[in-house]
């Protein structure tokens, strides 16, 4: 059975978002894989990159640089428990899916904690592996989320421009850098907008995606698909 | 004398982010700007979107939407007194700079946080006031920061491309949709890999380019700029 992650991030169950995971949860289980969420609202996940991050002594107290210490203490076994429980749930994983409501044109904050804190060097990347030789190739990520915007102001043209610009820095400068392919994104336009219905069906149609998302191929991650 | 507001995101004063905010603190006064900074880590800035940020009762109890109850909180007056002070400081700017190392293709969480919690609609925007009407017009925004990759991987065409598609959701998906028009990004590529004196002069430039900035025109912050 394939092993599923669900890094997911609202504060509320009856959203939209919220309904989004758990069909995701309920379909992939009913496929056999084996399901993981990260509630990282309900974790009260930590977003900020400190020093708490790091147990024991610093490898340069004199100067803190938490790039360098979470790479030191990733190697010698000092990160602290919640990466660590993070990072397990990563390395198991064989699709990554990331549930979430754009904020300013990205991930809420606490999700963008997540990728700051968990994906650290040594473990999801160690230059020269990055990009296609990252740490975490063979591993497929998925980005599924809300907009506030309309579909038609997320057009190439449209006030927003094209959605996929924004998808840059994170398919290709996160999931990328690590080494993992991303699969097409799963976007419900402005669901506060529209019916119950229109909202039913928004549903409808990921749990029909989820049941052939094994056969899909990867995008071609490169400057092409975001800006032609 | 003109305002400026430093938002500022590094755990280290005396990293080269600490002492380029400490070059603008500088600089500015000298030319009779009065400067306020938000150090982030040190202020422990929260930056997670929570019911903490609303005060009192909320407008829908049954079902948390975020967005819409940090709206009508700011309308009544109920949002939290970090937030209260950070829309004081950025209501009173002439000029937003936005200093911080580059974290995964963006800023570290600690700041997309501020960006989330602060520019709340019916301050920052509110339909149709986005973009060129947004309610934040007649104020500057500049990103100055640092980067881990060199300059060639994010040259066009380099492995990382453009530095300039990462700065979209940055500069046009929060400050532009705001109204506020901005400068040229200040980009110091990868310090950590040359040598102090080459560190010495990153700063000077800093400073320099400061001493004209008010004479400076605001990018064309449309998809022209970013992706041709």
């Amino acid at each position: 059975g394939r092993k599923v992650l669900i890094v997911y991030a609202h504060q509320e169950p009856k959203s939209l978002n919220g309904s989004l995971k758990k069909v995701a949860v309920e379909e992939l289980s009913r496929q056999g894989c084996s399901v993981t969420v990260s509630d990282l609202y309900a974790m009260q996940f930590e977003p900020r990159a400190t020093r708490n991050d790091i147990v024991g002594c610093l490898h340069n107290s004199e100067e803190f640089n938490y790039g360098l210490e979470a790479w030191e203490a990733y190697k010698r076994g000092g990160l602290s428990s919640d990466l660590v429980e993070e990072q397990k749930k990563v390395q198991e994983a064989d699709l990554l899916i990331f549930q979430f409501p754009l904020y300013w044109f990205s991930m809420p904050a606490i999700m963008k904690g997540w990728m700051d804190r968990v994906l650290v060097q040594g473990f999801a990347h160690e230059f020269p592996n990055c990009y296609d030789s990252g740490l975490l190739k063979h591993k497929l990520a998925l980005f599924s989320f809300t907009t506030g915007g309309s579909r038609e102001m997320y057009a190439k043209g449209g006030i927003s421009g094209d959605i996929r610009y924004l998808l840059w820095p994170m398919q290709h400068g996160i999931m990328h850098f690590c080494g993992v392919k991303v699969l097409a994104p799963h976007i419900c336009f402005a669901p506060e907008y529209v019916s119950e219905e229109k909202r039913k069906e928004m549903l409808i149609a990921w749990a029909q995606r989820l049941k052939t998302l094994w056969k899909e191929e990867p995008i071609n991650c490169s400057p092409e698909w975001y800006f032609k």
